[in-house]
């Protein structure tokens, strides 16, 4: 019943679409594009024009067979002129550079480069409100799972509490075989690298920057707030060990690398903590059945409640999925006229250092066993201000001379800057052998 | 860093927010415009007075305190010279009327009336396009879940195969007491309405209806088509027996209603099914987890892949949550000035009716135990082009004389039709005694 007065694509005003690297998404965008021409512009109530693909190699093999003639090395040439510029080549530049560049002459933009919004974001934003332009990101972060236009418009009336994300599948892979396999860390991500899950330089996954990128992102959305990326807080999961994974099963946990984002009040001013990290998840948790390379967003609002948000984190075609919607609502945009609505940041909420946030710990400690141990323990814990929760002692070599004893104690809710002293002063501590590990509880 | 010139919510231009509906999402949309009020101004770049709410009567007791100076009962007035019209009056008249007049004085509506979009869906829109409004209307399917956003704009530039949802919370909330407790319907019921989570007359939510209205609504959305209210298969959960979750439960099902929007081809011309019916859903498919009065939404999407949407499906602050996401998103588009982007309907796929849609079946029969009955009842499914998955036997009363067994027959998937007409052959033969369940088996 809409739009009666168009009936042939042939009457659609044609929108040119430059495509900016034809890597594993790149290639599936133009494919679905071609492909699906006809449908999308019904959708889009415009024609998108494929104008070209610009590549560093036009000879370089492709996932996807497309026409030699929509390649080009000359990315400026194939920018200006455009309608919409799709940005899939990852990393700063020349990306940022040939973002500007298309922002500065009119065009929307589309891009799936976190690494770029995290960094640059703001300047990109900026780059856009002076020529009444948008940038469109759902595809930077967690994949094909529409979370940026929940976060930015259907929360849009809502206070967020707390986000929760499993934002980087092959961490996910990792932790999940490591949890169901009981195999070790080095031995899954070896296999991981075979299967294509991981990188060969696996840094950007393992040590938890990917998702840090992509928690920098969701948390400006959800606190309207510009987050930069040294704002966030970030632990990898190199140090995750089978032990570990089996001592959290034992209490109930299992562990997952966590982007959090929350709300909280500190010295009376509402700010916001953003961290990621490895953490203990109740099993019962939604979290905790999220397997695999799949990804996960949890979100609490003050006045929607909980709610979840559930998909593929990558992979080319799912994440070309999410690229092709903001191609869509990037088309249906210019012929509905009208400037880009800008990014929401008048919040200016603080980010607070990690040491702010409150927490809860399990800390597993490896300790003579020893009459006064327990009590020199507690000790310790009650002098950092630390409020024990629970204890569970597990004897090694019982009877025995050398015999040691493990500790897990689950805190109660405390500042991090009072746990990690106290967990520093219990390594100190004569009574006690080794720290074996120390995690964080989310989502109780 | 964006808006720079906007630095005091005074500067903000004021819109006109009009209230049509007082109840409980419309005294918590409200609240909040009220109390959020710089809040939300910030992020929409306007400032949203809250004009008046036209109520049937002032003097009516709410669920939450508002001056008494924002009621009134003059509707019209109120409408006209407002910049966005929010209807949560429910029903079909004075709603439709409400939002008519508000369109064509060039006001942005939102609705949370699912009735009323699938009924008069399309009127809305075309008066919408024609003075470039916009008609939002995320809480009218799955409360607080952000998924009209998500198949609008995140999924316009892919392929929806299918959506499977539980979206109706009082049919949830009973089936899953159900299922864990082996209650009776009535007994649930009648506890549903004691704890407010059902109406009194139920009819709309045990029948399907509500359902259905929503079935219309994602299906329009996921397949670029105006799906009117009758095109969709209704049926209820009135008829779910204990014994049948009983035999769901231990086939490794649990009985859910279901609204399943699907793409599929028939003689050869791509279509669309939309139907509402309680099925079989495996205990291990998301769905299958969701409790209590929860409402989520499975889709399947060529591209993108397996995604879910998870939270509350109802309950006035929640869904004011929606309602409020939706006014800051009007706020916005008024800022940025253009026309509003219409509905995507140009798709226009065909609506099967149920009979040609493939489904797989699980038949309950009570039947003499007698020689020769399986032979019997396999001949009648064979004759009629139903072929048999698995058959289990149970046998009550055995060695007597008037022993009866039960088998339970899980079809491989063939029309509906087929399906159908075999089952009613089945009840007229000799050798069955009753036909004791029939029930569909989806998300396998």
């Amino acid at each position: 019943m809409t739009h009666p007065q168009v009936s042939s694509p042939a009457q659609y005003r044609r929108l040119r679409v430059a495509l900016l690297g034809a890597g594993a998404v790149g290639s599936q965008v133009a494919r679905i594009l071609l492909q699906h021409g006809e449908e999308l512009a019904d959708r889009a109530g415009a024609s998108l024009e494929l104008a070209g693909i610009a590549v560093r190699d036009v000879d370089a093999k492709r996932d996807v067979d497309l026409p030699k003639d929509l390649f080009t090395t000359d990315a400026e040439s194939l920018i200006v002129g455009s309608d919409i510029v799709i940005e899939l080549m990852g990393g700063i530049e020349p990306a940022r550079g040939s973002l500007l560049l298309a922002l500065s002459s009119g065009a929307d933009v589309v891009t799936a480069n976190k690494a770029l919004l995290a960094t640059h974001g703001p300047e990109l934003f900026e780059a856009a409100d002076q020529v009444g332009a948008s940038v469109y990101y759902e595809a930077a972060a967690a994949g094909a799972i529409p979370i940026i236009r929940p976060l930015r418009d259907s929360l849009a009336g809502d206070r967020v509490v707390r986000l929760m994300g499993i934002v980087n599948g092959t961490t996910n892979y990792i932790l999940d075989r490591m949890d169901s396999e009981g195999a070790d860390f080095g031995e899954v991500l070896a296999d991981a690298q075979r299967l294509g899950y991981a990188e060969s330089d696996p840094t950007a996954d393992v040590e938890g920057f990917d998702a840090a990128q992509k928690a920098a992102i969701l948390a400006s959305l959800a606190f309207h707030t510009a987050v930069p990326l040294e704002a966030v807080h970030r632990e990898g999961i190199t140090r995750i060990t089978p032990s570990m994974i089996e001592e959290a099963r034992a209490a109930g946990f299992v562990i997952k690398l966590l982007a959090v984002c929350e709300r909280l009040v500190v010295d009376g001013a509402e700010s916001i903590s953003v961290r990621v990290y490895p953490a203990l998840v109740p099993r019962t948790h939604p979290l905790a059945s999220v397997h695999g390379a799949n990804n996960a967003v949890f979100v609490e609002a003050e006045a929607a409640g909980s709610l979840m948000f559930y998909g593929a984190g990558a992979g080319g075609v799912q994440t070309a999925s999410a690229v092709l919607g903001d191609v869509v609502s990037a088309a249906r945009r210019h012929i509905a006229g009208g400037v880009g609505v800008g990014e929401s940041t008048r919040a200016n909420l603080p980010t607070v250092p990690i040491g702010s946030v409150i927490t809860r710990y399990q800390v597993t400690l490896e300790v003579d066993d020893q009459p006064g141990v327990l009590a020199a323990v507690a000790g310790i814990l009650s002098d950092g201000g630390v409020s024990v929760a629970t204890v569970v002692q597990t004897v090694e070599g019982e009877g025995e001379d050398d015999a040691t004893a493990r500790l897990i104690i689950g805190t109660h809710r405390a500042t991090e800057q009072a746990l990690s002293d106290t967990v520093e002063k219990l390594a100190a501590s004569a009574v006690v052998e080794r720290v074996v590990s120390v995690l964080r509880v989310e989502g109780e």
